[in-house]
């Protein structure tokens, strides 16, 4: 029996997965927090950090990769000669700046009190005006490149973080030799090789297999100090996900009790991982991972300009295919807001009088509801809207309140909406010519509400299958791992092969009924109309409201 | 010391004060419940009723009469004597058929058992269908009374109530000499005088100074039995509130200890009596009573059309004016709703532990927050808008959520809706050319909620007085017992001057904040423009999922 291992690395805790090659069997599972998870108030000497700053400490992960690999295998009672191959999922875009061996500058003595020596996390916001100014010289050259991305560059991408640390310190910018994704870092330190996955390249770093990344006269329009970029700081080539980065190294092998020239596939993206977990691998169904925000994703044959989406990259998902994302802001987050602030303390003594969760007694009493009995309808933004209005200032609205309203009655107004908000999604495919015939999903609340299952079914008019698998991200890791070995070694030759024998069983299928389907048609009609409204310049009373409560 | 002795007859119960002549101050008060409450699902007989009939029982009015006439001079040790005169306010329209000497038909031995022999009160609203074809009739025939009251008849009035009798139970019909308010029965009970107040004639019956009832020809056309409705069941003349109805009878002597030839003004309705109690004699200031749901009162010289107005009514205030009325279906009711469905257990526990109400917390926690701050803004139409859109099918909304909102930024947007709500009634009379400088208002939530009395001032850009009295309808009752008493009696010759010298003192004034009132702009010209796009007609959503409600 051959094994593979899969890392994933979150924003707070790193997990390996052992499964075996041949089923995907999850054999194993270990995993550990990072000692200094996410540092957004100081560095561990002290140094403050300003506002909307998040940090990550290098050495967290090579403690946990170092903790995590031994540990499942451990667990299994598996030999190291027995992993086929690794592959890696991380964060993005956590972004660092190192030096040509792969030290990070944080490392080096004498700046590790220097913020921007450190690796930016994902959620470091601090670079929003390098961002806005990206996307208003991009948008005033008309650089193709922002059609890509629903016509807006986010602070939280490679170039505005490289642009604070240029701005604010320019003698770390000049003593960098490269700056990295920490996932395609990490890999490096396994392998000694440093290679790009093309997944977190072209979602977060603006390349493109056939132009490359932004052009020098972009980059020095944008300042002139960042003219070449590209050429100096990027070094690396871009590589397909699904591909072998290296081997493991001496080096590698130290840090992780695995053997010499164990095959290690380059990094991906954490939510992208996940679809070589689902077993789908080609276009015409469409994956989403579905938490306290969710991602759709959905492969093409051909590059299309879907509106409103994040992203389009080549190779991104499964090579050979035309990797597509679009993404809500905000969907378990409106659930949590929702019974952390509006349940009143009535039924939250039910709930404990019989034992169960909130949440729980909620879909219980939701689950009563017909479609539509509720009369309301509420627009999902209580953080935003990302697809397909890409518009950080939208907020939530609820419409239809009445004397009689309940708590239950929202509740399910709030998972309503965030289901029309993914048929707003699938639809913006469909008129961009791609088929989609059925939702494949994952995440905890997939397998814990089965109701929300139905209604995105009735709402989406299409099955909607839920993956069994807990451990979906380090499963699909473990895919890549198992399709970089190769066959000779006990694995796959190619990813699809891989993805297919591997991925997660079942847990439930979804089918729309005919009846709650016809109600909901005539709801997101209501909800189109409301979300043109206050979405696409109607009304635009939901920016006002910003600028006054700033203004206050 | 002469005093007055205003009787303010409620829903639930009736309440006696006792209050100088000379000055106002209240010297006692006395209260009993109606033993019958409201009749809404059965007879006392055990006879059932349906749905949305709501009944009172004639007896529960003279029993608490004759205790709390007595009970109020005893409390105070006044002998009837000192007294100089009584004043009455009453629910209207609370309607009902007796015979020529006043006898309630549900008195009657054979007829216990008919529920349309007994006194329908206001809030009955099993005549909704009648309503509706009065109201359709009156648009064919292009009435011009239904101008006055914002182009709509309501189930709650006296002509869909008559015609609920007549339509289910004509021989009672033809039984009844009389069909008339229970306010002006209760008088002439006191009294022996049958007489009709003009605020209730005007406001509930379809009664205009200079053109009566609706005529003969549209009575004929809704149903050819109505015909001759008007001349033969609503005997007695309709006269100004502030007249007197006529002296305390040897039978009234009897009922309440009173010595006979006091004397008794014609009812009133309990909203428009509190005018009396505020000293407002003259137009130029508002007049609000703030509960549940809310009044708006106005006096102006001649008859306007102000769009969406309740109705206007000649003497229905203070004789000589044309008393205005708009009204909320919805002000209070938002706040409790809010507090029962959606203030989470920690506030409760938090409430709790400092020994303070829900409310007051919220309070609280809502005062720290500037105009503006939360970002959110509501439609107060939780029970539909009664001024000026009419629509009971309008409903609530929220709009500006986001995952920091807190339960006490969503309390504040609710009351600042209704203020909101209140600078449209407001507007639109101003508009119709009524000139308004001072709101001057009453009802428990005013004397309970500073920072609701300064939004409104804020919102209304002009002072917000509050009425000390906590018994505004009983003293302003005893305001016009005061007036026809006469200053022989140690009363006064008018009710303007009875109101100046009786009315309540000023709790407090809330002077409108510059500040706050240029953020207030800004929000309700945000406010307005939802207001328009969902009340009139841009997007009719609401009724849509009311409709999509009622098919499920």
């Amino acid at each position: 029996m051959k094994y593979s291992i899969g890392l994933d690395f979150g924003t707070l805790s790193g997990r390996a997965v052992l499964a075996e090659t041949e089923t995907g069997r999850e054999v194993s599972v270990f995993s550990m927090d990072y000692p200094h998870a996410v540092m957004d108030r100081q560095l561990p000497d002290g140094t403050p950090l300003g506002i909307d700053w998040a940090l990550q400490h290098p050495q967290d992960w090579l403690d946990v990769l170092s903790a995590i690999v031994p540990g499942v295998l451990r667990e299994a009672g598996v030999s190291p000669s027995d992993v086929a191959g690794v592959g890696v999922d991380f964060t993005t875009c956590t972004w660092m700046p190192c030096l040509a061996d792969g030290t990070p500058l944080c490392f080096l003595s004498g700046l590790e009190h220097e913020p921007n020596a450190w690796p930016k996390l994902w959620k470091h916001h601090a670079a929003q005006d390098k961002a806005d100014r990206v996307t208003r010289l991009a948008q005033e050259r008309g650089e193709e490149f922002l059609t890509r991305y629903g016509g807006k560059v986010s602070s939280e991408w490679a170039l505005p973080k490289t642009w604070q640390v240029l701005d604010e310190s320019p003698e770390l910018y000049e003593r960098a030799d490269v700056f990295v994704e920490a996932g395609d870092w990490l890999v490096w330190q396994m392998t000694g090789c440093l290679s790009r996955n093309a997944c977190m390249a072209g979602h977060k770093a603006l390349w493109h297999k056939g132009n490359g990344y932004p052009s020098r006269e972009f980059l020095r329009s944008l300042d002139p100090r960042l003219e070449n970029f590209a050429e100096e700081k990027l070094r690396g080539d871009v590589v397909p996900v699904g591909q072998k980065a290296g081997g493991i190294s001496e080096k590698g092998a130290a840090l992780t009790g695995l053997l010499p020239g164990t095959p290690v596939a380059v990094s991906t993206a954490d939510a992208h991982v996940l679809f070589c977990a689902t077993g789908v691998t080609e276009p015409g169904r469409m994956v989403a991972i579905i938490g306290t925000s969710s991602v759709y994703l959905l492969l093409g044959n051909e590059e299309k300009n879907v509106p409103g989406m994040c992203g389009v990259v080549e190779d991104g998902i499964i090579p050979g295919f035309f990797g597509f994302e679009e993404g809500q802001c905000c969907c378990g987050d409106h659930f949590s807001w929702f019974v952390q602030n509006c349940i009143p303390g009535k039924y939250e003594r039910e709930a404990e009088a019989a034992g169960i969760s909130v949440f729980k007694l909620l879909q219980q009493k939701a689950s009563g509801l017909r479609p539509g009995e509720s009369g309301l309808i509420a627009l999902d933004w209580w953080n935003g809207n990302r697809s397909v209005l890409v518009d950080a200032d939208l907020t939530g609205m609820i419409l239809g309140l009445s004397l009689r309203t309940t708590p239950e009655e929202i509740y399910r107004a709030l998972l309503e909406a965030t289901a029309y908000g993914a048929r707003v999604i699938t639809e913006s495919f469909r008129s961009a010519g791609l088929n989609i015939s059925e939702l494949v999903v994952s995440g905890g609340i997939t397998l814990k509400d089965p109701m929300m299952m139905q209604i995105y079914a009735d709402v989406l008019r299409m099955p909607v299958r839920v993956l069994a698998s807990k451990q979906g991200p380090a499963l699909g890791a473990a895919v890549f791992g198992a399709a970089v070995a190769g066959s000779a070694r006990g694995g796959y030759d190619t990813l699809a092969e891989a993805s297919r024998a591997m991925c997660s069983p079942t847990a439930a299928v979804y089918e729309p009924d005919a009846g709650s389907a016809d109600v909901y048609d005539r709801l997101y009609a209501e909800y189109l109309q409301l979300h043109d409204y206050f979405g696409r310049g109607g009304n635009d009373v939901m920016k006002r409201l910003k600028t006054i409560r700033r203004l206050g």
